[in-house]
């Protein structure tokens, strides 16, 4: 530690994001990215901002792209924050709206970057054990609190929350901010931006980096009430004037307007997963139930880091976590046919 | 303010950048940008990364653009560190590096983003007067601090502080980190990161929306003492693990590459700087001394918010500061030959 440093610094634990290697014959299916590439009209959209306007600022409000957002979603524009990526997002949330006298709640299996938040922004936090099944159980949320986020679909779990289920946990915390991260609903759950109208203390975050294909363009967002929006600009506002740049607003608004392609590669990835969990349920895996384009799976027999291992020996990565409740998992994205061929052939015989 | 609010929050008073107008016919000279597009080798990269690669994350560590900048300064890549425009790096500043028991000091006219990020992290501050010719006095830098933070050249006032007073505010203050924000420095001055490994406290701040035109993509770096610039990395890795996207990683190092384009566009910018300063000083303004891309100018008998207006109303905009010490100030950036001229002929005859 140096004796420049804020004091706090010396104990920051970052988040460490799975690997982004620099060869490219991998097969990559550890970080959740879509085996798709973006909508054609993001990128025709973006090509047509490449030129020398690069030169200006963006807007700072990203007005084209909150439209798209909220025409998408029908909500107003001033139900909608965007940021550089849902990880922006949720900084601000933590900063902005979880910082009160008492703990936030989180899922003891969930986003690892949660936990990192908090020591970023001096907040305490319980981390509420998912049960036996590995699945968040509404009632756990029903005590005092600062605040309550979870994934839905978890991650890495995969599983999903029914909508009734969240809306047990935001009836029971009418005081709290309850951020329900819904960067994998696309692949098989419905939304909770329709409750947004009805609980003031429900926001939902999602990304365009997983459903729309946009992880290399960095695009995150929030919908909620207008008063927990505005915490949020304020923040933003004091921070960073301009987060999207200007090919980022384009693209996003684009990407949110081809329904179409968006359709139909989401329905691609879930098939491709049916296909995953037939094979490695053939294999003696259990497999979580998957509502996301990853799914989490353990072998009885096998040792998950022995099993990460012999599969990067012949070009596939998936993703291990050493946390040691979930330390006999593995966490798979879900590829292209080609590449979840290549894992099965990977795994060999058990 | 609403019950769901951290408690910060309703104090914040944010940054209130200069308009982005959506009308395309006005001659913006608000808000600094570079009157000439980025360079064609810059657009060019981007366009080669514009594809459907978008759908994989960036490098988190963002190697390329580090080593090109590492590579144009003559520094180490672990002596750089990267943000999403140098606001995104200066707020990260603030919160891992100024935030200390003592003030920290900046000057009262100065870049007007630096209380803001005060607010934000908690950071009690004192704003030092420049002297009565609008400079800084490094002699008034002096005394005990957290930290010390100015823009050279200074902004709004443009005006230069050389090296050599750069190193006696660095040697008053041995314990404190030293940030110098170079946001203009390569249209007239000399950067102080030939300093950094002699000063293991100094900390230089540039960023590519200006002298590099790409404003728009939003790329900002400090160079330092590699402590400092861990501190940063740990602060970044804890908020957000992707601040710059796949684009902006091609197009920052492209830009830095070519050298002959950004001296060409530097150099037009200093010439037209210079027309403009006779242009206005014939017509009676005072101008300060400019080491940027825009002046700093006050007319005796005209009203500078009336001045505004008039210009405004030909469809010309620049920027006009209430800060009562500046309030007969007009910040007007350097544009084209054309939009230059658009400007001395819309203050007509005074």
């Amino acid at each position: 530690m140096s004796k420049f440093w804020s004091p706090f610094v010396k104990d920051l634990v970052p988040y460490v994001p799975g690997e982004q290697p620099k060869l490219t014959k991998l097969v990559k299916l550890n970080t959740n990215e879509n085996p798709y590439g973006p909508s054609p009209k993001a990128l025709a959209a973006m090509q047509t901002e490449l030129n020398d306007n690069l030169r200006l600022y963006p807007d700072p409000n990203s007005d084209v792209l909150k439209q798209a957002v909220a025409r998408y979603y029908g909500v107003q524009a001033n139900q909608v924050f965007l940021g550089n990526g849902s990880d922006e997002v949720l900084a601000h949330i933590f900063h902005g709206l979880l910082q009160h006298d008492k703990a936030v709640l989180f899922p003891d299996i969930s986003y690892s970057f949660y936990p990192v938040y908090c020591g970023l922004y001096g907040i305490q936090y319980d981390a509420v054990p998912l049960d036996e099944q590995f699945q968040i159980n509404p009632a756990d949320y029903a005590r005092p609190n600062g605040g309550v986020i979870f994934p839905n679909p978890n991650a890495p779990t995969g599983c999903l929350l029914a909508l009734d289920a969240v809306e047990q946990i935001l009836k029971a915390s009418p005081d709290s901010v309850v951020v329900v991260d819904e960067a994998y609903i696309d692949f098989g759950g419905e939304t909770a931006i329709t409750l947004v109208d009805r609980y003031p203390n429900l926001l939902v975050t999602q990304t365009l980096s997983k459903s729309r294909s946009l992880a290399g363009l960095r695009v995150g967002l929030a919908v909620g009430h207008p008063d927990l929006i505005e915490a949020l600009e304020r923040i933003k506002n004091s921070f960073n004037s301009y987060p999207l740049d200007r090919l980022a607003n384009v693209g996003g608004a684009a990407a949110f307007e081809d329904r179409d392609y968006f359709d139909k590669t989401c329905r691609l990835v879930i098939e491709h997963r049916e296909w995953v969990v037939a094979q490695l349920e053939g294999k003696g895996f259990e497999v979580l139930p998957s509502a996301a384009n990853f799914i989490f799976a353990r072998h009885p027999q096998h040792d998950a880091a022995g099993l990460a291992a012999k599969l990067r020996e012949q070009g596939v990565i998936v993703r291990h976590f050493k946390q040691e409740r979930i330390a006999q998992f593995l966490r798979i994205s879900i590829g292209t046919p080609e590449q979840n061929q290549a894992l099965i052939e990977g795994l060999g015989n058990l």
